[in-house]
């Protein structure tokens, strides 16, 4: 059994953010399967999906932080620079978190850990809504 | 064909632990596929998955000694401090590893390369023993 | 619906390299799936897989330098140095980025976003060829 369905985000600032919600209800089928994966990608390349602490939102003000500090904006032996000084940080960042994530599905459920949210990252300053397609397999 | 299972791994110290055995004995199922995937799914946000060298043990030292300074303890700017020193960085260093592990298996047997082995990366000091959803499909 | 095929792909060197249509080359049957998921795998310790910009060269030329900063050759502390200065950072390489993707299949085509490409990321100086097992499955 397969589902599959293309969503657009409503636009998030440049951040790490909670978009579970936004995830778990675009495919009610998930109820219907007694055990599968969720696959959640991201179609670009300057954002990108993670999972981590869904509770305190400090969490994901210091990890905002923290990226930053690892991929800096304006390092000054960036050529690609063109599309302002955020495009190069947001790719390196995509490509050390991700483009998508694959979640085991039981009786019906994510088989998320208690603590476990999805995260949107978004690494640009004003990224737009982001499309995201949603597949779900299993029986 | 799917089958699923729930394990609970014995407590590691922090640092990269080679974990293949634990993994692979879990769903001795896998024998039956002649092709599949194997996902690995850890259901917490402070310790994650990897796959790298599976023979020198000085390897998963150093990774253990530089994620230590890709993701420091008591950066000046972290607010998510109530948890521990250790706490933030974990999370950071889950985000760059990740939760999850897809592992394509032929002929049933994990299609891991020569050196490949999976790590479970402990990035607290006292993580207890994880929970880890294995999850194989194929036919 | 399963399929599967192992390849080598011809050496590259060290850095950032587009194989998006080494990849979609290997599995016409691609185009037979209305939904199904990808999924390619590195059998290798020292290269990764990531998606990322398909464009503009220059974001791949700053990816290997900025690497090259987040994980550098001949930090004073690596221990595991025998096999040459560029090996330790591409073990840390290969974890941060990942040994596999797996991405979404919609009738019958891959459902990149516009910019999305496949990249090889070699990080040893003479990797050689890498093996790669792409399997796809759907219905």
């Amino acid at each position: 059994m397969w589902a599959q369905k293309n969503i657009t985000l409503p636009p998030f600032t440049r951040g790490f953010h909670l978009i579970t919600h936004h995830i778990t209800g675009v495919l009610p089928e998930i109820a219907n399967f007694r055990v599968g994966l969720l696959h959640v990608f991201i179609q670009h390349t300057s954002a990108s999906l993670a999972l981590n602490e869904n509770a305190d939102p400090s969490v994901r003000q210091d990890l905002e932080t923290h990226f930053n500090v690892i991929a800096p904006e304006n390092a000054p032996y960036y050529i690609h620079t063109y599309e302002g000084p955020d495009d190069m940080p947001a790719h390196i960042k995509a490509i050390l978190i991700g483009p998508s994530l694959s979640i085991p599905i039981t009786n019906g459920r994510l088989a998320l850990g208690t603590w476990q949210g999805i995260y949107l990252c978004e690494h640009r300053n004003r990224g737009g809504g982001r499309r995201v397609v949603v597949t779900v397999q299993g029986e």
